[in-house]
């Protein structure tokens, strides 16, 4: 078991292992002491580069790296959607390569399309780093969320939790899948079958459309944001409806055990994933998870930037040097 | 009398003592000096964060804390109109509990709303500056104002200050109207009858809708920005009127005494409020204001800053911390 | 031969000696070291505050300086075309003797105007760096063009130096031009006649329609983006056309000597100027152009808020100290 992280990139949970997620776990619990002094900087990426490059709007991922990065003393450029050289014709790894022959450390990227990340991480020599790509991974989003358990419940292994909502669309649902079920807790799916993806079961987690079945033995519920559109795309009969079948109110919050903690990434649409009372209430861990955002990230680029260090030996391609000058 | 600033927030002027107006401008003239230096910086807020947080566009007042922040070492994150949360449905109250719980040090607030800054202080664990809110008060710009001068006249008990313009509607004139009177100015309002509040006397000022009388004895003659809607709102029977009844060029500044001031929070309606060549002219002060406007918002950040400080071990609500866990 | 750099601002090319042009490409070669390290960081101009003031849209040119700002440890405002108070009546040097009242030290400015950087210029006191104005100059693309070239060919008097596409209209070219032929190259022009300005030839160029001919002995072969609104202001008879008779493919490029270096100051026309595998293969510095930005840049900054030091002593315009305070 090799206790050092040697990844130049964080694409997604599916391919970490147990002892990588943890490596994050700690790393985030370290810098979450610094998010709690006065003095909220340390001179870990002094002199670095980091590219926030945001290609589907976002606030609060873009907000959450850009104060890690701050906090870890780097220099940030901000190109956001829009913007960027991508509206004259140029392709996505055009763009990149063109960011990067700025000698940028770390780009993170978020981009409507799944796979974006990982087709960009091919050729880049920089670090690449997913804030989100289509429905596919939101992988700092899911170590946001295993620190958060990690944090309150002091282990992960053994524990219930159930995750429901759109699970067919959430990338912030298939991170959490692999990341804990690869630390062993039992993950139990709900939902409207419309928004169940076919076949899940076969990941090594249960699948129920009844909240309350979902509810009985869970440790941890987390509740997933229901994009409105899907009402249009006829896969929900109503917004009411899903609010009245999977919303947690004070009523159905008594389903569960005394001690179950409640989880939302954010933004809530209050009323319909959670009642006012349960967002605000002493079950929720709502405002956990933002806190925690900020640390994890900062352990994710910190440890990336150490990464890339360690595999900057590599034979990196260089296109850039002709031939024969 | 307490020569410490104890407040957690800076509201607005009117619930300000002299002594802490007082405070205020002395920081302010410390920092003046840090503007004047080739290296423009000192490391007081290092590693605090500053949220501006403008719901309303701007230029000047946002670019001016901006400045300010950065010269105060702080870490800056900016979160405009449109690209918040706010959008998506969440409520103010919600979103500054989402960006506080980033542990966030001060949070620069503007908004439409009277009263918003004060709304969100209440449960706000940071210090929160108001930045303007609706026609309430525009606290930093008032205290710019009362700098600049003290700063040119040495003094402000005694001095005879006129503002011009649309009274009614004007957060700039309420902001000066409480600092002025509190450090001991005599002031005088003009403007025409349709914006100018009634009962406005009940606070110690005198009203004229004379300009030439207005303009008698004043050392200082603030102009206010006209904002061109009101015509269309019907308030004003043209702006060319208002320009010739209330407007300053060369003619009418001779009804002033010489050494009369002239001031205006800009940006100015050239041509109407101020002719260019008296926006230009050496009895003008509206680049004094610019100037002064970084180091008084140093000031007001700082302070503040300090004043959470002190207050740090009140019991804060907590609303986060679930029981039991 | 002065060997030290005096001047205030950087408008153009044009005005400067070949000895202040060296100068900056040797400046621009210490600071290319720094980008090469981990730490590319610098504390030349902490507590400098530097504005970029683009009222065209840029992403590369506005990057490259504000990540060259940052790694000179200045403060940055970004002021941004529609964001400033120039929407509300006030002229240009209204808007920048209220940006300089903030005591700043550089306005680096975009502008669709030409000769707007020298106009503003004129009263400030900051110093002004041209970030391209109108069709006139783009001095730091042309120094970055210089740069690449003396870094790879180790000279640049003697060369030969062809220059493809819409002369007319390009600033890119112009201030190529300019320094090009201070420093001792042979330049020859080529593009379609419609885009060719007359009388160009008394500047010391040569002048061919001829693509096959201007590129027998050319040691560099910078290509000029085309600006696609020009075939419908009948400039062109057709993009494919001009890509036909003037875009670089591998058929075309081994018309060049075995050596040719292919250069454009991007974004690249994928397709038009040059073919994919032209831009992306061994004789093409198009990405080195845009990591000497960065460089060259920086040393931009640094030689002209230097330059700012040495003339403090000139009487600046004052106007706004009024008599008698």
């Amino acid at each position: 078991m090799t206790r050092e992280w040697t990844r130049k990139d964080l694409l997604g949970l599916e391919e970490l292992s147990s002892e990588e997620l943890l490596l994050l776990l700690e790393q985030a619990r370290a810098f979450k002491e610094v998010s709690l002094r006065p003095i909220k900087k340390v001179p870990a990426l002094r002199g670095r580069t980091v590219v926030l490059f945001f290609l589907e709007p976002s606030t609060r991922t873009r907000t959450s790296f850009e104060l890690a990065a701050k906090r870890l003393s780097a220099d940030i450029l901000s190109i956001q959607a829009g913007s960027s050289s991508l509206s004259k014709g140029e392709t996505l790894q055009d763009t990149i390569r063109n960011i990067e022959a700025m000698k940028v450390d770390i780009v993170v990227i978020r981009h409507a399309m799944s796979g974006a990340p990982r087709l960009v991480a091919r050729t880049a020599v920089s670090s690449i780093v997913n804030a989100g790509d289509g429905s596919h991974e939101h992988p700092t989003q899911g170590l946001v969320d295993l620190y958060t358990i990690w944090e309150k419940k002091e282990r992960i292994a053994g524990l219930n939790v159930t995750i429901v909502g759109d699970i067919a669309h959430s990338r912030v649902a298939r991170s959490n899948l692999w990341g804990l079920t690869k630390l062993g807790a039992h993950v139990t799916l709900c939902g409207p079958p419309t928004l169940m993806p076919a076949g899940i079961e076969q990941f090594g987690v249960k699948v129920t459309y009844n909240l309350r079945e979902a509810m009985r033995d869970a440790d941890i519920l987390m509740l997933l944001r229901l994009q409105l559109e899907r009402q249009t795309q006829n896969l929900l009969p109503s917004i009411r409806e899903y609010a009245k079948l999977f919303g947690i109110d004070r009523e159905k919050l008594a389903w569960g055990k005394p001690d179950l903690l409640i989880m939302h990434p954010g933004p809530v649409n209050r009323g319909i994933e959670l009642a006012p009372e349960v967002a605000d209430g002493p079950q929720s861990l709502i405002y956990d998870q933002v806190t925690n955002g900020v640390a994890v990230r900062m352990a994710v680029l910190y440890l990336v930037s150490g990464g890339r260090q360690i595999r900057k030996a590599r034979p990196a391609p260089s296109p850039t040097q002709p031939v024969g000058v």
